[in-house]
């Protein structure tokens, strides 16, 4: 009410603006109560194997946008109209510093290698085919007009990975390795897609070199390592901080406050620089939870867990809920804005152009980015979990607060017990037991030298 | 960087809105480290006497401001300016909901009476005092140019409590009494505020009744009962459903982010329905905390009670480190538009114009609102701590978790040891005993009708 006396006050004598500020709090309000119905939903069908909390959520985005599309006569199916603003500064950083802090550490480190493959070469040849496809493809259907510099920029976007779906569809506990390797390339995909994506707009098709591919991957070493080590430097002045002045003698307000704070300003300062926030801040996760953490008292401990949890949870809840919504709506589908997914904004960022009118291509190239966004958000997302238990019956089913052992690493994608086992599957494995050796190597290297020297000054497990 | 490309997008068509989205970015960086620094600074004065968190923000906010008023050559004094809407949609909830959430229930309700007494009779006397002191005196300070209604409004802005400002400079275990009252006042505030400058704005100065006293308090019953109803009703639905879907059993995030999202929705809907959102939010507050908070599992109670005293957290640091930056502001002073407390928000409803060409007798009555809460703020706030100590040397000391028995009550503003009191006080005990004693009976009916009728449906502690 406090705030409807500005309104009031705005009214008098500005009459849109007042309409405006009126027409945010009656919006929110929407927005927030059909994010609890969503939590109740995806609550009831939890037990569900077909639907997942993302696809709730988009189901009841698109009811709800279809009742306000009726309701408004066709004009809009939104309850209220978010900018890439909200979306990259707000919601993708606790997501995906909640994935870094919560993420098996054992378990992703060892199959670094394998992710770091995935995530660099593996876009590279998808990017490489897409391009060259869709030039071919593209004029032999009659949609032409498209430069050289767009098939590329093209092909970079449809090779990116949507780390946010990843974490919707794939869960840590029931397909540990699985979940490591997707989540984990998409983390490294944020980086390689920005870089190729500058690469293509700098690129001079005229007098294209062939060490100009090197240049691209000396820049994707250069901003691979600096967004890590910038998340991991965060990530332990924290943790010093922390241990030096021992917040929690006073309050735990303050130790959450804090960790909650730099990791936000982790994500924030990455971008200042131009590296990739994603990889920063995912990092800085990892290093928190490694020894921030400990450091603090037991009741900011099991809050620090849950509200970074809970924060992600309702910021996918929102994404997801928002896509549903926005697939209805038929303005946008010209004129669009923001879609959740790293693709949609690197085809934005290619293709929209600042004014109302449209080219007839630019438009369509950005439809089919969300036609793509959500039929594989729908349909692969809907199929996954049956799948799995199509292709790996014995997978470890998803327990409450379950730590999985070294040695379930092996458990998921190859079970161990099977002694039938194919003379592929016994290739397959004696191959990933060499590359898994030198990772042991390295890992026990990276216990002394933690135990020594890292633990001492930044805390840690005891 | 994900982000970055939009703002190269949008550099590409739209110069002046990727440099506005760009500085976004660098303000709300600079601003959440310094938010950082404070929880810091905080953290290291707090076995100082003379300062409490407020200040402490005040002043790095003025250092930061003076800093940034050096650096942009007199420009600004400001790394973001915010808006209305930011403070009272996202900031002000949290604080008085966790305010709700975390209140001596038996405490606050022994000393109802006397808050309603103090929030709804004394602001009224406040305000005649004020509005008839300002009326003859401005004439003869030379101060000329306001009409009847305004001096009223002067009146309503200043007899305003700042209940943010309260739950500061006082601590509820040091003084809960003393807080109660102060605090419960606040909250009561809000509704009497807002009836009175609503009456204000709608008189007819030509033909004053006697009756219109009447009207106006028939209008705060009618706000105080609907928005505390609403509160309650809102609590009450979330205690319900917690209880009634055991949303636990699956997954703790949902239960934590239900009670977020519906404690944050009775502030909206308040608004939504003119009622007084803090008066609502507050008892929202108090019905999640006796009910709904015990049908949630041990770690999201032990989340709960820590996110909702965490946000208030930052959001308090957030408001007065920008009162300490806005203090500043020079071009602010004649166009202010967000200040902390619920008498700037009024004073700007009521003097505010739209342009940017200010009428002075407004503009020099912004600036004195805006010195009065800085004033009261910075002054009352470093004085009330030793105030306390000399005046009630024996008072609890801030206990860490420590629990007031119902015995407690008598403690604070009148200790029982004191065995040589006064007549005076003597008589002020019999009083108080006298108004406690129906307040006692109807709490024992209350314990029985919610043993027998609220606590099978909406559980509660056991």
């Amino acid at each position: 009410m406090a705030f409807d006396l500005f309104l009031l006050a705005g009214m008098v004598f500005d009459d849109n603006a007042a309409a405006a500020d009126r027409g945010r709090v009656v919006s929110v309000s929407m927005f927030v109560a059909v994010l609890c119905l969503c939590v109740v939903v995806g609550h009831m069908l939890e037990e569900n194997r077909w639907t997942n909390e993302s696809i709730t959520a988009i189901v009841i985005g698109c009811i709800v946008g279809t009742i306000i599309l009726v309701a408004s006569k066709g004009k809009n199916s939104h309850i209220v109209r978010f900018d890439q603003e909200l979306f990259f500064m707000y919601l993708v950083p606790p997501i995906i510093f909640n994935a870094g802090f919560q993420v098996k550490k054992k378990q992703f480190f060892h199959n670094f290698l394998t992710i770091l493959l995935f995530g660099v070469v593996g876009i590279f040849i998808s990017f490489a085919i897409i391009s060259a496809g869709s030039w071919k493809l593209f004029p032999k259907i009659g949609f032409t007009g498209l430069s050289i510099q767009e098939y590329l920029a093209l092909g970079a976007i449809f090779s990116t990975t949507d780390t946010v779906c990843t974490l919707q569809v794939l869960h840590q506990d029931e397909t540990p390795r699985l979940y490591s390797l997707v989540f984990g390339e998409g983390v490294v995909n944020d980086a390689t897609s920005i870089v190729l994506f500058n690469a293509i707009q700098k690129l001079d098709v005229s007098k294209l070199e062939g060490w100009a591919v090197l240049h691209v991957f000396g820049d994707f070493l250069y901003l691979f390592s600096t967004s890590t080590i910038l998340g991991i430097a965060i990530g332990l002045l924290t943790s010093y901080a922390l241990r030096a002045l021992y917040f929690g003698r006073h309050s735990t307000d303050r130790e959450i406050a804090l960790m909650v704070l730099m990791a936000y300003l982790s994500y924030m300062m990455a971008e200042l620089s131009q590296l990739s926030g994603i990889l920063t801040v995912f990092f800085c996760g990892i290093v928190m939870s490694h020894y921030a953490w400990h450091n603090v008292t037991e009741n900011s401990r099991i809050t620090t867990r849950h509200i970074f949890a809970t924060m992600s949870f309702i910021a996918e809840t929102f994404i997801f809920l928002y896509v549903g919504m926005d697939a209805l709506d038929i303005e946008k589908w010209k004129a669009m804005k923001t879609r959740g997914a790293v693709s949609v904004a690197l085809a934005f960022s290619q293709f929209a152009h600042s004014g109302v009118t449209w080219d007839p291509v630019y438009a369509t190239m950005i439809t089919s980015t969300i036609v793509v966004v959500l039929f594989s958000t729908l349909v692969f997302g809907i199929l996954t979990k049956p799948l799995i238990n199509v292709v790996l019956p014995h997978h470890v089913h998803r327990g409450s607060d379950q730590q999985p052992k070294a040695d379930d690493i092996t458990l998921s994608l190859i079970p161990p017990e099977d002694s039938a086992e194919s003379g592929l599957l016994q290739a397959r494995r004696s191959l990933s037991r060499l590359l898994a050796r030198p990772v042991h190597t390295i890992h026990a290297y990276w216990r002394k030298f933690d135990d020594k020297y890292m633990r001492p000054v930044f805390g840690g497990a005891t």
